[in-house]
């Protein structure tokens, strides 16, 4: 007999994403993009009337004016949300979280985590203490190609490693957008908003995650160099790094929001002393292997040879490239089969970012901004 | 006042799709991907069994045993599909848009269109008769970067067209797959089933729908060398031609699914007398353009400049890639507007492929056996 | 003891490439680069002032009017040069050749080797009378990823080769240059200068010579559709084949000189049933390896797992790319130690394409103008 | 009337680079490959028997069992060189170019320019007092796309440089080659040969001239991070490094001969308020520059938009690759023009690397092993 969870798509809420938004939608084709999850219901903006409207542009079931009262009627309802999505600015993870969890739903939320690590520490008491599922949204650890470079490490593919490389480069903060009332620009310079890190937080700790995701290791400190270069921008948009890590790897870092011709150009290599590896988000169903004395062999995404984690977040066959929602969906898909796991009593398995790498996230950004402050010390990452 | 079908998801059902297929799950993740449609009917199998459990995979709320009763089943329904997906073999193609359109249902079908150019042409006037909607998924037209291309194309920037490169390359056939079982070798390498072309029609006809689509010429005759490599195989398994456009275009379209190593490489180069343009499907977020006596530009996906078709088939910033999945929700997205526009009483847009390219793609299979057995007499495309 | 002939460099004199030519200086680069040869003399324009003027630019040590005046001085000279190279328009090639076979010294020829399969025949019979050693410079031959392909079909690597796509794309003659009075332009778009290949003849024998060279079949015979573009233009400037080889194998090429935006675009494909490989001209320290099933390699020149014959024509370690020159100075390099085999009395390698190379790139142009001129009709390659 | 100096190809010697070497054989070809001079006299090696048999190998007319007894000789004959070439290890350039300088004989030396702040100074009232030409292969500035990059920035293209990224990674010394007694290594990882600096002698100092040659700034500081992973080496095989600039910019550099899979991968990318532009030494002929809102342009050599440095850096026209031997030529070329121009009275150019960028060289060297040894410190680049 077929469990009733399983019998059925799993029924999701969104709070954020409201028109004028980015990551909203994303989130929502994203969780429906594997028919695992239909999005039925929305508190999509802090303005009431964004939000109805919003709420009809999707198509939702249900909107709500705000997200207090959406945790509040959805536990209500026999037929509720099974799991909220997070896609608001970064200040009202936490609260929103805290609506939700305190209302036994679980949640699937935007990076970073929270504002500070103190937040941070009460988000991951409040996860433990509900008892329910928490996922992170390192989107770029659902590229199939990123599950097999974190397989090539694994199992010792790589040997022992002993250099990374790894950067995110954009230029869409290359001018004062801030300034003009452009709302992604808004609060994202805002501290209040974003928390101390501009750059930082909003993209380096995507490398920061890829680096220690890929490596299985994690940094243990960082030499920074911060910087904000347009005039009057509260927040950094540009930053460089070395560092080191647990197995005595040593890396850089680079990160920035000004880069002149980037779209979103993360990329990484990995050194080992048997081989290593180098991916590129925007040509994502590459990887290349060069093994020591070997012809660089180029992966591609789909094929046999690939690692069954690889393998499993791939839908098309090689050649019928797959990108970012699709990687996004991966998250979903296995937060999806948690969910599922957990309705019918079984344990999760949470293969898929959670508090803990949002803290790790959070310790980045703080260790990052204090070693600039202090005329790039090296300093640990401690939570 | 919003109209009632404004107000819902479409309701979209299928044929075809079970376990086992490739291209089934692919149509439903592309009609629901832009949360315009939901897929919730389905006769997914010829194979009750399957069917059922192909069903429940896929969470669908009805499932029918067969494709007539289907049809039949949702026309009755109050809340029945407003349209239905064909995806399966290409020679049930004909008979399953028969039962929907009689039923008054709209249809979404793969391609190729259908057996011959006889059946084309029933086709066409069952159509015609029903007032219906009907799509073909030529997918690759779908692409940001290909709507891109017409769009240079259509607005002189190329100038006189002089010649035009196309490949379709797989490796997938290399060996005589279609002994071992394997149902989607099986059936594509079946006359019965396929047709009378077998790489050619599987993936000659995207090759020769990308050429006409983006140069707005119509393949007049070809000169071509058609063969199969693998001992035993019915149809054909690969394809050389030379081209001769309407406009006095030359070019040359090879197609073939033997080729070692390739995965589904699919490229158009076309040469005007003012610049010149180049596309990879499986790097399809980057579109080559090459403007006399300049330097080549790289027009990546998403970017401000592209024209309104290209950022139209766009769901995320620059940078973000997007893949084969969303250039096939290209097509249904723009299906679905049209379903809501008959719906609304107002004249459909067709702006994605359908009968017409789906005849033509008939005439360039006929065209290019006709020659190939004629020692590849220059042989003209005929409807 | 050291022979003579290995105690000095050798010494070469050069017909053609004046003032406004452009091969000229590439051969002498060539020749002199690996320090085996010594470019002394020259008859370099049939107009005296040019001549004297260009020898002054390259300081070479003794101009000649006219190259029978160098041919007898030259064989009259003690110290007179080893070989000659001849850099001329095509329609000289037979009688400077013929000067110098006579006096008895070596030649080495650009391409095509000829203006007609009967010159062909005629310089044929005067190298082998002559006893003298012929080299013709079929540039491409002599890079090391070219080398390096040859052999991997030759050890059977690639298996049967089942396909071949071939292509020598420019962009230099898109305008009626030759109008302006452009020197290059002007013999090359003159049959009595040129002979009846324009494009054909110019870069077309270069690709079916690689294409040949590579997988050690001939082509037996092409279906071809060959085209002016350009108005008044007096030669073909483009042209599409359709090829059967040898050995069974199909293919394509494409060769032309009014495609936009490509500067010296010559690119091949080989597709085996074990295995494939690519190679492009303007990248050319690459050669991708398509292994059925496996991931694609990227074999870079000058890597150890390279073939002997590969690693002879490189001269600096990988990583440090080596180019045209360096391909054009590796032909010279093995006709050099020819030269010094004859000198010493021992026999000749010949490991450079010669006579018999130039005999097919004749009957490869008199097929694709006659299977043109009827149809497009499959027409055998006969010498 | 020509000048004498100009009736005659110049004349070289060289000291080093005898058998078991590798960059006297690129110097012996760069130096003669425009057929502006021709190497005649060597002190190939400090062995007198691998010296003679090495000048056999290339066939020099004149063998000399040491650089004094060279110096002396050739000072003193009527036909003696004209310039000197020293590719030695490190510790030969200062006693090598002082014997050559005080015979009054130009030179032309491989890089770093000595072993210590000390050596490079006293090496630069040296060449002051000698009134003698000096200069220094930083190879890379001589690849027309590194021409071009300058004057991109120099005219203003890029607007204010914000960011730079430069890197240069090699895998050959991953395991303790020097252990085996293989030259290269050997003298490369001892102190008393190489200097201060292992990799960051032997490649940091050509990729920190890389990016002050290209940006037109100079680095002022670094926080640098020097390793060596290779247990027993006695200098670095591996660095990090920040940097800042003279005119505000922030940028990484990182170089290694410890990442495997690397060949000689240097490479630069420079982001400015308007535009950026990225080039990779190992696809050497193309340029990508990024103007800002518009299409990347790939830039390649030898088309008529580039700058006239660029153009007068480029042998072939666009699409005939050239690579490392030439730009190591065109440092050479220059050169040579600079010897004539001194020949004739004239003032000189010297628009090639000369004692300032070697002392820039020895700076970088110096203050990254001070920083690494004090935690990283920021510390001045100081003479």
């Amino acid at each position: 007999m077929t469990h009733p969870i399983d019998q059925r798509r799993l029924r999701a809420g969104i709070v954020g994403g409201g028109r004028g938004a980015f990551i909203g939608a994303v989130h929502r084709i994203a969780a429906q993009l594997d028919s695992e999850a239909l999005v039925v219901a929305g508190a999509l903006s802090s303005d009431p009337a964004t939000a109805a409207a919003s709420a009809a542009d999707w198509r939702l079931e249900r909107s709500y004016p705000s997200y207090e009262e959406m945790a509040r009627a959805e536990a209500a309802r026999a037929d509720g949300i099974d799991f909220v999505i997070i896609a608001t600015p970064n200040h009202l993870h936490l609260p929103v979280a805290r609506a939700f969890l305190k209302a036994g739903i679980h949640v699937m939320c935007d990076k970073p985590l929270a504002l500070s690590l103190d937040e941070g520490r009460e988000f991951g008491r409040l996860v433990q203490d509900s008892g329910r599922l928490f996922g992170l949204t390192h989107t770029y650890s659902g590229y199939p190609a990123v599950q097999e470079a974190r397989a090539l490490v694994a199992d010792g593919s790589l040997g022992e490693i002993r250099k990374v490389h790894v950067e995110y480069l954009q230029d869409w903060l290359m001018e004062p957008l801030e300034q003009t009332g452009q709302k992604q620009s808004a609060w994202r310079t805002d501290p209040a908003r974003s928390g101390p890190g501009g750059a930082l937080g909003d993209i380096g700790t995507h490398a920061h995650h890829l680096a220690e995701f890929i490596t299985g290791q994690t940094v243990d400190a960082v030499s920074a160099d911060v910087t904000h270069f347009v005039t009057g921008r509260r927040l950094d948009d540009d930053a460089n790094l070395l560092l080191r890590f647990s197995g005595g790897a040593k890396g850089t870092l680079v990160c920035s929001q000004v880069c002149c011709g980037e779209e979103n150009a993360l990329s990484i290599r990995v050194y080992g002393t048997r081989a290593a590896l180098e991916w590129h988000q925007q040509e994502p169903n590459t990887l290349l292997f060069m093994p020591a004395g070997g012809a660089t062999q180029v992966r591609r995404t789909g094929k046999g040879f690939a690692s069954p984690g690889a393998l499993g977040a791939t839908r098309t066959p090689s050649g019928h490239p797959e990108g970012y929602l699709e990687a996004f969906a991966t998250l979903y898909l296995r937060f999806a089969a948690d969910v599922r796991r957990v309705a019918r009593g079984e344990a999760a398995l949470r293969d898929y970012p959670g508090i803990e790498d949002g803290m790790r996230g959070l310790t980045f950004v703080t260790a990052a901004l204090d070693s600039s402050r202090d005329a790039s010390r090296w300093t640990a990452l401690r939570a």
